[in-house]
């Protein structure tokens, strides 16, 4: 069976070389279509034109407009193609208005040495069945979030002080993570997943959307099924911007992705 | 007096509409040129790009191949510039030859808010004249990297034990820093001074040359004039390939710049 995620991010050739999608209504949050399913839809064009390189390390998106659903545009351009990595730039159109533009590196993670030597820490997080899901947020919120319908995301307690009105002030958001329908992910949607949990801004008592200006994700390892740890922080809240690191932990302890962006503050 | 940094830099108008600069030979590194010096190359392109818009917000580099000394080529490309942020495509090759793709968000940090709330922690370095000037590296060491004539840098000792044989394996490497010529850093600086200290991977043991595949640098203030402390970090060695977190610290002590760059590991 084909998953959600599957279907929402299809794409069809294009007669000038490019390709089509067709972005879902059920990635919207507040004002606009959710980034990380933009970079994934990207990274699924990417993929697909170098069939050689088939997962992504490391992707840059920079967003440019708020993409709204409806018919969108991906061109891709190979830059360099070598014989372990591919490099490609990549944009994201809607009826002529440029909303991302990406650059992107891909390679075969199956076939990279297997060494792991890891300093950083995998997130604690109370059992699954301990922590809350996103599913109970409040009705108004839920109207304008319809993509929290595509997940099934459970919230560390002790990080979602937010949702009572008693933030912990610390700049740390951390959940588990799967998708709705059951799905497994893969390396693809962990470039969705590292832009997927509420801005980690929520954690300070400023709540409302924080536009990103770039999102870099390395992709390190393909995940193993199950559920994903997905963590956020952030530690330099200055000039009106802040960056936020997220970190993705698969079901056997291995830390799969990493990803940086730098938002502007919410003005709420 | 012009810079060292200023006049290495320098860029000239094309008859196509770019940018052609001159790669000194003061930057080589190993087997090619400093990939902090281009990227600082390649911003002070995107500088002219967008006058109103001078510092740089963003930068994300994708390299494609190893930079040689001699003349280069940078071309820009506005995708789009609003009120308060402007974003650039720009490339730099050499003889045709594709060199760096990046993608780069400037504004103006004069304009932008003042308040800063950090929780990141300023590197604990022992006072410049107990660390070691990177002068100090094996005759060997420099005439192979003349990159280490433009830099005036003190690495802290609890982080140098590579030089002499015992890395700590921690994966940290910090210094003081400023330009050999007594110029300050400005923000444009920054991108390069983010890629100026040896590879992580010293530290763990693992000497040789660490080629960039990305590498991804937030200017986040003005810095202060005097000496800089960087400090470089990795966390997740996996794959076959490495992450460089590196912080920049003001002598007011700001944090005024933060990168990551996914890095293979070295062969060596």
């Amino acid at each position: 069976m084909t998953s959600e995620w599957d279907s929402h991010t299809a794409l069809a050739a294009a007669s000038d070389g490019g390709y089509v999608a067709d972005l879902d209504a059920g990635w919207v949050v507040g004002g606009g279509v959710n980034g990380g399913y933009l970079i994934g839809l990207i990274g699924k064009a990417v993929a697909d034109t170098v069939p050689a390189k088939p997962h992504p390390l490391s992707v840059s998106a920079y967003y440019l407009s708020a993409s709204v659903p409806g018919p969108a545009q991906v061109r891709t351009r190979v830059l360099r193609e070598g014989g372990t990595v591919a490099t490609v730039a990549a944009d994201l159109s809607q009826a002529g208005v440029a909303r991302i533009s990406a650059l992107a590196t891909y390679g075969d993670l199956s076939a990279m040495p297997a060494d792991v030597h890891t300093t950083a820490v995998e997130p604690d997080l109370p059992p699954v069945e301990d922590c809350l899901p996103s599913s109970m947020a409040p009705e108004d919120f839920l109207r304008i979030a319809p993509l929290l319908g595509r997940f099934d995301m459970r919230l560390d307690p002790a990080c979602a002080g937010w949702a009572t009105g008693t933030p912990s002030g610390r700049g740390h958001i951390q959940a588990w993570f799967r998708l709705a329908d059951g799905h497994d992910v893969d390396p693809l949607g962990l470039l969705m997943v590292c832009d997927a949990l509420p801005p980690v801004t929520f954690d300070l008592g400023r709540p409302g959307w924080a536009p990103t200006l770039e999102l870099t994700v390395h992709v390190r390892a393909v995940p193993a099924p199950g559920w994903l740890k997905v963590s956020h922080r952030t530690r330099n809240v200055a000039g009106g911007m802040f960056e936020e690191d997220c970190e993705v932990w698969d079901s056997s302890g291995r830390l799969v992705a990493q990803s940086r962006q730098l938002a502007m503050q919410p003005r709420g």
